[in-house]
């Protein structure tokens, strides 16, 4: 333990150095990135985005945020999420698109179950229809889409937020997708970002949720035709999420029967 | 159309009778008492306190509240829960603890349909762990529980909330199971009630969600083998739930691709 | 009371009329219509629109949508806001814009003390600036704002909502004020509506909040140099808002010290 | 920039440390502890328990947590919270009672600049029915309370919130001042801890709360006569509080006018 003493304004300041920093702070975050990584594949307007593929540039990105960042695909086997690697994943992030209904319902119930225990998960774009997002959710994560490279323009609404870190009052992507409401979603615990889109439409584009013991952040970039993936905010964005999505270090949640009372009853 | 005049503290009032008053307001409610129906029939303990079963003793109850109520249960065909009974349905109460596994998958995402396309739900006591809210809510549903009789004061806490119209700062209901935290459960829209139970728990006990065009409203007694579901405020929060669950009159959620944008965009 | 017996799909229905049908339902709500009332007078775009004051035009919308409706302006003794007109007010409709400082505190106190009390409050466009907004939302309700008569678009972000009630996935208003975001508010306890402008920004048009007993409606339109309050959508939304923000019948808060425990205490 | 690599279960990760950590998370923070400091000077049962005031208990168990303490105290010139020592503040924790009153309103008016503006803000105990926290509350504030040294219990409802790490399902505090509810505050943005009281109530004793750019905290405990700030489990929600309500790294809030769209306008 160190210790300084300091003076400033008059106060003094003594300043031990962070010995209770978090377990999550003070340790790597460990990040695994999921994407289904066929479109990448089979279209060549996809691959000249994505060569890598899209997980290959958001692994990227997190690893340069400072994360203990892997990846893992839909064609690897148990789509590379089998127990061990979730057992050593802080937060995963989730990029599915064509292939949604090929991930098998074994492996969703168990990331389903890992995020109720605490492991964070950020859901990216199309990912809002996949099996685990809907499971969570609860609802269809139905919405309104269209496909002509309009403007978009993310506009922060908590700007507290830490998600929002870095972020200024706004910023825009050149060229997206459209996500138009209604969205089929619980309303966020925390509404962080909301899209105008240049056809006349607007979207809830980053949303928290608490469920059990663990967090969810969906964020609305990027398709997977633009290189929404290596614009600067969105990576930041993405990041922040990651470090929000973490994992806080307490016991696991205790459920069932308790049939002695905490408190002696006086009568009944 | 009826209009009048009159002047109050010098001021002039016209009236035109609620012409505009909500379909829902303006007709009747039509309400399902949906029960599992198994504990009433096979514990005498059970049927001496609900001899007609809990389905009777609540629609009863919803009745006199001025409701246009049917019940159904578990063993009926397709668990009374048609299609053409479920379009029929404003609101549905759901009542379930030992069978909940015996409920079909199918009737399952039924129902979760329509709660989507705006029919009301309320969710009672141990209905909390049947698949209907499982599926709506995402998380586990789980809890703490005792059942050694102990008291129950649900303390209001929203008290603008039309739940708890007719209610004072709070009621006790005098033997009750206990349910305690962490109840795993998303953080509600709304909190309306927590529970103080003899034994040292807490409970969130009136929780209100919107889900898709659908309102679901949770609320914790009563255990089957205690006359919760007689006691006048238990019964007036149910018929509260009911009002506030019912669907607006509006038109059906819109999805999908949207080719055309709604604004001509000057340049992409 | 009046009941009836029938059939649906074999099931048998009793109907029991409303007898518990709650007393802001049953009776007809009183609403007060506050404006400032200047730009009306001195402003001749403002008159040719409103030539009778915003008030009146809304003061009218809300008589033909069944309420007792009264008017009361900045320029009347008290701003038209006694005592004794605020006890017979269920809601209170407000809007205000180049006068806010004008409007004296001790009647700001009296309406912050009533909306505490149960009174609802539908708060209208520039009335984000007025004292009594700002002094229940705690923040400094500040915005960005332009006025060349761009177009904007209310998207529906809670479809079960009852103040969208009657209202499509979004309505447009053909000319009106930009107001973007940041807004300085709370989060909303409930985020109904966001508006798209043409000029590219979002905001959150339609937000509820519960403050003490009472409830609060913010809703963006209408800027007084265009017709919005004539608008059907906007007329039904704030009608809506009215219904949603009347006071429960419930008993008032009560507070203080609570010398004797409600429960006797084993042991201390 | 340190880069390594490694290996876990087949996978590869790749490891940079932490360059884009928060500038908050990276550097110290700076809390200011501000206190009423009159029982403990003029009442011998709290300077038995608080000899050297109740800042200096807080501050302690902050600064052991790695934080930039000072404290300030009512009697201090402009009470110890001038311009200088809140632009050097990253979070504010507030204890009064006696003298709430005597806060004067331009140090008020400053503070609550200073938290719209993203100075962390953590409420304690009596605290509620400070200034400040009515002023950014925009409610009463109120509550019932008893004080017969009851056992409080404070169960955990936000399971995965940073604010309850190493927290278990719930914590005892032996002794306490009870406060009840109905408690006049906001629905919070995030409730974390619901307390339970030997008596017969239930509090809402952990609520998050956004404001403007900054966020604010409110914990229950502890009273003055007890000795709640020396338990470890009150002290680590305390420091959990500072982290959580850590402002961001952003530029500050920008309102106004903006007469300039950002889109080019097709029509008018």
């Amino acid at each position: 333990m160190t210790t300084s003493q300091f003076t400033i304004d008059d106060s003094q300041f003594t300043i031990v150095f962070a010995k209770t920093r978090s377990k999550i702070m003070s340790n790597l975050l460990r990040v695994t990135v999921w994407n289904e990584y066929r479109h990448e594949r089979s279209d060549p307007r996809v691959a000249a985005v994505y060569p890598d593929g899209i997980h290959a540039a958001i692994a990227s990105s997190l690893s340069a945020a400072g994360y203990a960042v892997r990846t893992a695909t839909l064609d690897e086997p148990e789509h590379g999420l089998t127990d061990a690697v979730l057992a050593e994943t802080d937060v995963l992030t989730w990029w599915g698109h064509m292939a949604h209904g090929e991930v098998s319902d074994e492996v969703v119930a168990r990331v389903h179950q890992r995020v109720l225990e605490g492991m964070g998960l950020v859901v990216l774009h199309s990912g809002h229809f996949s099996k685990i997002f809907k499971r969570l959710m609860g609802t269809s994560c139905d919405l309104k889409w269209r496909e002509i490279g309009e403007r978009e323009r993310l506009w922060v609404v908590a700007p507290g937020h830490p998600i929002v870190e870095g972020i200024g009052e706004y910023f825009e992507i050149p060229q997206e997708e459209m996500y138009g409401e209604f969205f089929d979603i619980p309303a966020p615990d925390e509404l962080v970002l909301l899209s105008w889109f240049q056809g006349g439409e607007v979207f809830r584009s980053g949303c928290c949720y608490h469920r059990g013991q663990g967090k969810i952040f969906y964020f609305r970039p990027g398709h997977e035709t633009y290189p929404s993936y290596f614009q600067p905010e969105v990576q930041r964005v993405i990041a922040n999420g990651v470090r929000w999505a973490a994992p806080v270090d307490r016991p696991g949640l205790a459920f069932g029967h308790r049939p002695e009372p905490i408190e002696e009853l006086i009568e009944l």
